[in-house]
């Protein structure tokens, strides 16, 4: 093809979590429009829909309308086979620190194959580490380390514009990587996993202590195929079968 | 040297004429200091200082503190040799129409010389042709076709976020090209020039029709270095000279 492809920007979606203030998340509509994406979800949002919302979208208030209300980020990235989080400040919980060029190339480049996100998080704490443990990556704008506080429709209007600006310089993308897992395949797995570690006494529920958060950081940071859930499944499933004494070599 | 220079970042003034909402001078502000940027030039904003520019500003009240207030946008060129307006679409006025990272290579390289300017006009009519006639270039940011209007802020925070960018990659910058011109003393040209013109009747003053608009657009595109704008005064004060009767090759 000659032109980049308009479907791809159709494919990257913009996930607002808990925004305090409605018109930040007007505000980032009409940012976003500005760049040519128009998937906004909303994670539990403080107020929404709302006239400063409105106010603030100015000619995007198109983008409210369509705007998808979800109560949790795992359902705003069910569909999703990358989620990269948007973080003032690096921390260690995921492998990659991306810069937005970066981050741009590799959703344009995942975008081929489906849904993918960037997760912007509250405007005063951030992305919490139960919804950094949701991406499989950080965006990190290089601000001035005196006063790094963007604005949170000021990095959406960034990180939109690079995105933007990554996919009018590429008429065409390498192939993702690899058939990576949805994240709605991927949860399934840690319910999965989190049953059997249960089932095998290896975890306590009344008492869970961080396995669970730790275990997800691991994952995350690998990023799954499809077939590794698959592969992950069968194998907690052999588990539960040898502790049942359900498993394919017992006689009963 | 090793580090980028930091003294080049206060070289390059943000300059935001006749903005209509405080609201927006102090989000511009945020988004400055975000990207290390700190000087902040305000032709006739309708309201200022104002409560709401101090509560968008956030933490980046102290350039508010320091901005300075001009009547005219020529006073707050008045010691750069180097500004370029920021336009969300091409204009036919100017010669040059740079991209962000462009714009940002241009400003960082002249700024080792003398202060430079980001200009940005009104929220809803943007740069008028008359401000456009002091601007030596034009910086587009490339938006949705569909949608290109980006709040005023998100528009500073870009091309600061590309000043920044592009500081932080580069530890050194080519020497600027000519020995330029000061806003100032190419304002004390044209009036020379007018002055000149109306003397030698080419220019009516009371019906000066768009003559000074079309030089201006002219001599901002070639940007002229110092000893150009000698010249040319020596040329406007032979031809005055000449009219008079009082040139050197007349014996009185």
């Amino acid at each position: 093809m000659t032109l980049s492809n308009p479907n791809l920007l159709a494919n990257i979606r913009i996930v607002l979590t808990r925004t305090s203030h409605p018109g930040n998340i007007g505000a980032a509509a009409r940012a976003m429009k500005t760049m040519g994406l128009s998937q906004l979800f909303l994670v539990d949002p403080a107020v929404f829909p709302n006239s400063q919302a409105d106010a603030m979208a100015s000619g995007a208030t198109d983008l409210l309308a369509q705007a998808k209300v979800c109560a949790t980020l795992a359902e705003a990235l069910a569909d999703t086979t990358l989620a990269l989080g948007v973080s003032a400040r690096r921390r260690d919980i995921v492998a990659d620190v991306l810069t937005p060029p970066e981050a741009s190339i590799r959703l344009l480049t995942e975008a081929q194959a489906g849904p993918v996100a960037l997760v912007f998080g509250n405007e005063t704490s951030g992305l919490s580490n139960e919804e950094l443990s949701l991406c499989q990556g950080l965006v990190t704008i290089a601000a001035n380390p005196d006063y790094s506080s963007l604005n949170l429709a000021a990095a959406v209007q960034v990180l939109s514009y690079e995105v933007r600006q990554a996919w009018l310089n590429h008429t065409s993308w390498p192939q993702p990587e690899l058939d990576a897992a949805s994240g709605d395949e991927v949860e399934k797995f840690y319910v999965h996993l989190e049953d059997a570690l249960a089932e095998l006494q290896f975890l306590n529920r009344g008492s869970p202590g961080k396995l669970m958060l730790k275990l997800r950081r691991l994952f995350a940071r690998t990023r799954l195929a499809k077939e590794e859930v698959n592969i992950l499944r069968g194998i907690l499933t052999a588990a539960q079968e040898a502790k049942r004494g359900t498993g394919p070599f017992r006689n009963s």
